[in-house]
């Protein structure tokens, strides 16, 4: 049985039970959320050294990190390192979007070594090897994808990616719109070109159910892909990509009829007022299903800045009620990220989705930041660097510029420090 | 004359003319906007080598850089270095908040060699010399704060912070409200510790008129500060804060009333979903007038990134009508920044101020993200670095990741690479 099915017979699992303790909330509320569909619990079955997390309505926000090997960029080493840095860095999530390598034992190891869930998208691995086995990515068949799909359920992956949405109608839609950056998923630009070569229907879309019968098996959840989603502010919220979400909204249903948990990816690059905007509409025409956004970036010009620029975005998005944030590293636009790109991402993520909880009024999440005002009111700096998001790096960045240790002020305001003075003054008295 | 009062008198100034031509606007859009103090031009007489900006309604967001020594940190080779790395990020303006070393020559060598506006808060000089020649910060006169503010206006500061609006009856709103962090404004700090010791009301608002005089002289434009600014979630939007802003509204008509020009200064530390509130608020309470935001952070936990929470709060302050950013570097909290610091505020800021620009439909912010989109489409990386918001550090992570040179794609997808397969499968047909 699912999660989703256990909740639909009003059994409390004990991935509910743990998620409730995290979350501080009641197991009877996971439970409800879980039955309805505005809480998933990505927790396969053969992923048993996972430590599960909710992501969905009334939670935290989640955020997650994606990590991968590339064709001449296939280190292994590298690759564990950077899960081991992500882990460190307090990502709730990671996904394994490999293309170099040995991608099967590449993406074992990383759920043997993952507490957290794992997702994978499915279709990059189908892509390299119909273009190993048969010359060309469109030479791939349906039922090689959906045997690459069943392999990544087999080995324990949590969540797949799966770009369901992407079908004739969204295409000849997207033809019709007229866009400047087109289509930048690599996972629809895939589907894609297999449908305009083949002139068919897009087979994950066309076999959905048997889609839905491999998640049964494994309680695998589908993370339902945005292949349309912007990939400039040009081309943010238009009819294609609307297009392609009124059609992972009916997905969401035909999901939930079968008791397979499913959450809605989302945009991509999109203009800050219409952040909140797509929020809402996801909210709306996906009948509350838990939201994945990728950033959103809030504007295009800034590559070696794209962390910031999706702490913007994600921020936004999670306080008007998106779920589960992808991070986007320095690297964005650039090239892989390095492990220290991973941990700059992560962190950037992290605080932007707090910033989103704190909005949304999350019960405890603006504890942390009373707590921590206290300390610095009480200039208790050891207590504030623990407190901190990253206390590893407040600490050494405050070593630096605050060689003779901690003192009752640091160097910015030195003996003018404010909070010193109004000490003195105002409340001696 | 100042700015104000020849844009009264219906006359277009060169001041005027000039930043109508870097925003793209109209002469006369600016004039009627200096008439009416939505828009401000701190162009004071003897910054003889400026190069005037304009702050304020529908014109381009700006960003500020506070640089400054402090006692034992009074280097002016790394002073002179971080304006010179300001200026080369982009800064629209700059502070000298120096408490260290000869700040007189610190203030003049700064002015001489800045282009863009130049801010003080004169109360720190006036602190200092206090401590320096009667050792106590609250011996000091009314007479004593008032010469170096003229001091400053001679030398040819463009804009100060003054802190007319923590008065007896603000800091006995704060007592009443109670707060986690009190006061956190250093010149706030000051001010209340003199008034509290002298049983006196604020110099800078019992002589409003006084400092007015001086403005005028020298066409100084003040930039009303909020001593009382939260210093943490917990105390944002409070009754202290709000009191003082109200305070402050009715300067602004004073200011105004004699052809002086004023902004507002604002937080600090805000949640996400109050920093609209805010800038609504202070639009409303103040008849327009520019509003100066110092981040604001949207959390108060994160020591190391607060550049990224003030990123967060201040596009969504200038998407809701903020209209000048004071950066926050990632020292913030932690100590005294290093000029590499002062970049990445300056980057920061810079980016929130475009996103909010692209938000609030700016004439013609949009269109840099369109056409690095369109080079991004078309694989153009030189472009791309070209028109980036940092082309310097675009260039180097870019390279660093490709070592074998900008191809036909990048390292992140590889031969994946979805632009360039959905060019041959989906343009080619």
């Amino acid at each position: 049985m699912t999660q989703m099915l256990s909740a639909l017979q009003g059994i409390i699992t004990p991935e509910m039970e743990k998620v409730a303790r995290e979350e501080g909330r009641d197991p009877e509320f996971i439970r409800a959320g879980v039955a309805k569909g505005t809480i998933v619990i990505p927790a396969n079955k053969n992923h048993t050294n996972l430590s599960p997390v909710g992501f969905g309505a009334g939670l935290r926000t989640k955020v997650n990190a994606n990590i991968g090997t590339s064709k001449g960029m296939e280190s292994e080493e590298v690759h564990i390192e950077k899960l081991k840095v992500l882990l460190e860095a307090g990502s709730d999530a990671v996904m394994d979007l490999s293309t170099g390598g040995n991608l099967d034992h590449l993406r074992r190891t990383i759920i043997a070594n993952s507490p957290v869930p794992v997702g994978t998208v499915p279709i990059y691995q189908a892509a390299v090897e119909a273009r190993e086995q048969h010359g060309n990515i469109v030479a791939m068949t349906a039922d090689e994808l959906f045997d690459v799909i069943e392999r990544h359920a087999r080995d324990g992956v949590d969540f797949i990616t799966v770009h369901c949405g992407v079908t004739l109608q969204t295409v000849k839609r997207l033809k019709e719109q007229g866009r400047v950056t087109d289509i930048v998923s690599r996972g629809g630009s895939f589907l894609t070109g297999w449908m305009l070569h083949h002139g068919l229907e897009n087979p994950l879309y066309e076999q959905f159910d048997r889609l839905l019968d491999i998640c049964l098996e494994y309680d695998v959840t589908l993370s339902l892909g945005d292949g349309l989603r912007p990939g400039c502010l040009a081309d943010a919220t238009d009819r294609a990509q609307v297009q392609e979400l009124l059609i992972l909204g009916e997905l969401v249903d035909r999901s939930r009829s079968r008791g397979v948990q499913a959450m809605v990816e989302g945009p991509g690059h999109v203009p800050l007022d219409q952040v909140a905007v797509n929020v809402k509409l996801q909210k709306s025409l996906c009948r509350g299903a838990p939201f994945y956004v990728l950033g959103p970036l809030v504007t295009d010009v800034a590559p070696g800045y794209d962390h910031i620029s999706a702490a913007i975005g994600g921020a936004v998005a999670a306080m008007a009620g998106a779920d589960f944030l992808c991070y986007v590293t320095p690297a964005e636009h650039l090239g892989l990220p390095t492990p220290e790109d991973v941990r700059e991402g992560v962190m950037a993520a992290r605080l932007a989705a707090h910033a989103g909880d704190v909005a949304k009024q999350i019960p405890g999440a603006r504890q942390w930041d009373d707590d921590i005002s206290r300390a610095r009111k009480n200039l208790d700096w050891e207590k504030q660097i623990e407190l901190a998001l990253d206390p590893e790096l407040a600490r050494r960045r405050h070593r630096e510029r605050n060689p003779e240790g901690p003192g009752k002020q640091c160097s910015m305001c030195g003996e003018y420090c404010a909070i010193r003075l109004v000490e003195e003054f105002l409340n001696k008295r």
